[in-house]
């Protein structure tokens, strides 16, 4: 084919306690063409972290600049560090023909889909509100009143799965995987996508 | 889950030389869960073909008469033959959970659709002009003038393609049951048929 295809954008989000971190680590090294985008952020690197690998490690007025000029696709302040997406990096591997995964959390999706309403979104859900139960306490780092809050917020975030393409319940990582591996394949055959099709016959 | 889930229909179609029947025998061994649709016939049984197994053998005039009373999605009579899929046994299948996969013409296609919008429609291709081009001068049975209508009607119904929900390119059979597989599984990801999950948790 004579242009370039763009690759696709994919966000992966859902609920707190639904193991995106894992699932997105584990599909990276599945999925071919598949580029994990690197985030901005104002906290200090930890030991071992590198610019341009793990994070964009910025002050907080380099953060404060990209985001007034529009250059992070979405951004929140987590305990005092700023974390954000920048849009160029995203831009540039999608011009390149790669596919690109957000792995973030659901306000930072909404923001997303504002300037990439073309994007896939994926809501990973744990397999039940037991399991998801089991996985809040398992990380032995509630009080009874913060667990009740975050297995309450999880509840309330499951609704939000109306705004999102797919939804994709994470019983088994590798399970979990598959299916998403499946999502990617089959909206590169999505008809709107390959409409270019039609001009090369 | 205490509802049972229905299963989705497939339908798979495309231009004449796109290798839809080799595609779907070969998907009918990958896929579990999956059933193909029985077509209705008037064409006398061939040696070694069961009713039931691979079409039911109706006389005209009930095959008529099925037509006439809505029980089928799409019907077409060919040399002679009519051909149709009955809306029962579909119905049966799906309400029992299973997918079901039609692998039907164009024409035909569009029928299913005014009954069955929500099916998953999958537009099947030759990877190029130049190998359909081989692929029906390989059937060996085209004078100049038959190749020249066939391939013009099935350039033709490549602009069909925009009523479909996927394209997949035929260019190795292994390949595209890859693809279609991973729609299947998407599909099933799909956010809109998974809303009864709000009521779970």
């Amino acid at each position: 084919m004579a242009e370039q295809r763009r690759g696709i954008l994919f966000v992966l989000s859902g609920p707190s306690g639904a193991g995106k971190g894992t699932v997105c680590k584990a599909l990276m090294q599945r999925v071919q063409n598949l580029c994990l985008s690197i985030s901005v952020t104002t906290r200090a690197p930890r030991a071992g972290e590198q610019h341009g690998v793990n994070y964009f490690f910025q002050t907080r007025e380099q953060f404060d600049q990209m985001a007034a000029r529009g250059e992070l696709l979405e951004w929140a302040e987590v305990y005092g560090n700023c974390y954000g997406t920048p849009r160029s990096f995203v831009e540039e591997k999608l011009a390149a023909g790669l596919d690109v995964i957000l792995e973030i959390d659901i306000q930072g999706a909404m923001q997303v889909k504002q300037s990439y309403p073309n994007g896939v979104f994926i809501f990973l859900i744990p397999p039940s509100a037991t399991e998801l139960e089991a996985r809040i306490r398992g990380r032995g780092t509630e009080t009874p009143e913060s667990f009740r809050q975050r297995f309450g917020a999880a509840r309330e975030e499951l609704a939000m799965m109306r705004s999102y393409d797919y939804v994709v319940v994470n019983d088994v990582v590798e399970r979990a995987c598959s299916r998403i591996e499946a999502v990617i394949t089959a909206e590169h055959c999505s008809v709107e996508r390959n409409l270019f099709l039609l001009n090369e016959w």
